[in-house]
């Protein structure tokens, strides 16, 4: 394993749509979410570390999370977690870690991932991770990894690339936002598209002159304090001057501008964990089609309904098609139609009864 | 208060229609199902305890049972409680109750009640109450407190008396079992039917003379410890005889023989609990008709739910009629129209996970 391989591994989401099981003060990447007996921050850790060394991934959270970290990875030294001190999205966040790591090891190669998503068959995923670290050791560019699609998800962006490319590595036409479902039977179609993982992999020097050239402000708000990055005084540094940066995706911010951006396509089975329904997606049902979670069912005449409890057992009577979660505060029980509405009731709940049950 | 009434208060039901709250270990009298503040027994006891002497009030019920006892009413005596040794109806516990008072107090006039039940305005029912031990104690008889039905409920059964007896207390024409919605609206129609609440009231004399009179073998089996009963010596004696009696229910045994049966119509408004509909008619809904114990609601689509929970906040968005009960190992989701089936379930529960949890 290369001594040059870094990470800088997402882990200051909330999680909301995944509420009430993801809290902002017990997100979704801090939980077994699946109930295989790990969380999804200790499943991505592990995975990462088949190809960089601990020491090199960078955990980027928030000053609340530092706990869960330390208790779920006992091995991640304090000098690896950077405690955002405001919610700015994520190019800002990515700066920092880059500039960090390349202040470290100017030859450093940095994947940067999320923390809270699920994958199968890792090796598919560490093979296309090797490939991408080989091909920007010798070529300019940042390099995505994209799931080849299954199905036409409207909640997922897509990358399309170029359909003539026949190498592994393939030139990005555009990024897409998430499509409605006509425009995802389309991409379906054309064959040249594919989910976007929110997994790129680049060299520390490749990323800084990307924020350089195409973010100019928030590279001079962070490049000031370059003397100070991974000193005792970083912290301060960043109190003063993190809250300044644009709050702006690193999608948004050098991804969709660069014309340096490529897609390694690959076919693991792979989810964002974004919705409740998703999780459906990956666990067993039952042959009423109901998926349980920390749960024991007895059900009559109740069908496709996904169950999430602290542990409860769980009778349903002439129930079907609805989300129900229970843990020690809250008792959720939402039509599935109407899961896009777990964020608003969310807000709602922390109004009425306080934030710390959002 | 005269000295000579005394009360047989029925506290050794299993309220199984009200699983999961109501169960075997903790049943629904001893519960405050309603969230007022003190259990169904312990208001039963206190409303009671205003026309007979406390001292007065046997209590029959399980061995398992007492510790609640005990503990919901201190003032409650030892030689007050009578743990029925094995489950047998009502008859057997009603004769046995009515032999101790009659040997105790020969003047005795006894009001039969299940200390489950719901009522409001319990001055009415106490008028009514004393009506009822005046006209014992100068006609021989069982007088019924039978409730004005305010709707055809199916779920009661009913009693008939002689439209033409303009007198308080009527003749009753003949006990009806749960009627069709049919024949419930024409006994609403006839005007001359009440609910049977399950309360009667008569002399202990004439108690005893009834069951001697139509239940000849019971009465041999309870009468040859009569020396024995109200001793020490008594548990030993219905260790070895009480599960010999039959199980039958008074209302077989002897209400629905006598020809000295009576009824007294009241109209306070009064609920057996029987259900958890039933529940759901004695308390406030929102504008939605969702009803909540010990529970905060936040709906959205969601109508005529009944929710009931250890506490928690509850969110339900596109759900209607359901009944919603969650306790500490179970989470109930129910459509109601399929409430009858709450004590197969129970009973399948129990068989899968555990007779504790019935």
């Amino acid at each position: 394993m290369s001594q040059n391989n870094y990470a800088i591994l997402m882990a200051g989401g909330i999680g909301s749509r995944f509420w009430p099981s993801s809290k902002a003060s017990n997100p979704k990447q801090f939980l077994d979410i699946l109930g295989v007996g790990e969380t999804l921050f200790q499943t991505t850790f592990k995975r990462l570390s088949k190809l960089i060394p601990e020491d090199n991934i960078l955990i980027l959270t928030n000053a609340k999370y530092i706990h869960f970290i330390k208790d779920q990875v006992p091995a991640i030294k304090d000098e690896q977690i950077v405690a955002e001190p405001a919610m700015r999205n994520t190019a800002p966040s990515i700066l920092l870690g880059a500039l960090k790591i390349h202040k470290k090891d100017p030859k450093a190669r940095i994947v940067v991932a999320p923390s809270d998503h699920w994958m199968k068959e890792q090796d598919r995923f560490l093979n296309s991770l090797e490939e991408a670290f080989d091909f920007v050791s010798s070529n300019e560019g940042i390099v995505t990894l994209g799931v080849e699609p299954t199905y036409p998800n409207t909640g997922y962006g897509y990358i399309e690339y170029q359909e003539s490319d026949k190498s592994t590595v393939k030139s990005v036409l555009k990024f897409k936002e998430k499509p409605s479902l006509k425009k995802a039977n389309s991409f379906i179609e054309a064959g040249n598209y594919v989910w976007n993982a929110g997994i790129f992999i680049s060299t520390s020097e490749f990323l800084v002159s990307s924020f350089k050239e195409f973010q100019p402000e928030m590279y001079r708000l962070f490049h000031k304090g370059e003397d100070i990055l991974n000193t005792a005084d970083e912290e301060q540094f960043l109190e003063e001057n993190y809250a300044n940066a644009s709050s702006i995706s690193v999608d948004y911010a050098i991804m969709e501008k660069t014309d340096k951006a490529f897609v390694i396509p690959v076919d693991f089975p792979w989810n964002d964990l974004g919705t409740w329904t998703a999780v459906q997606g990956e666990l067993a049902e039952d042959e009423n089609q109901n998926t349980c979670i920390n749960s024991r069912l007895i059900a009559g005449e109740s069908e496709n309904n996904i169950i999430s409890t602290s542990g409860k057992i769980v009778v349903l009577k002439g129930l079907s098609d609805f989300i129900i979660v229970e843990d020690k505060d809250i008792l959720m029980i939402v039509k599935k139609s109407e899961e896009q509405s777990i964020k608003e009731i969310r807000e709602k709940v922390m109004e009425e009864y306080g934030k710390d049950l959002g």
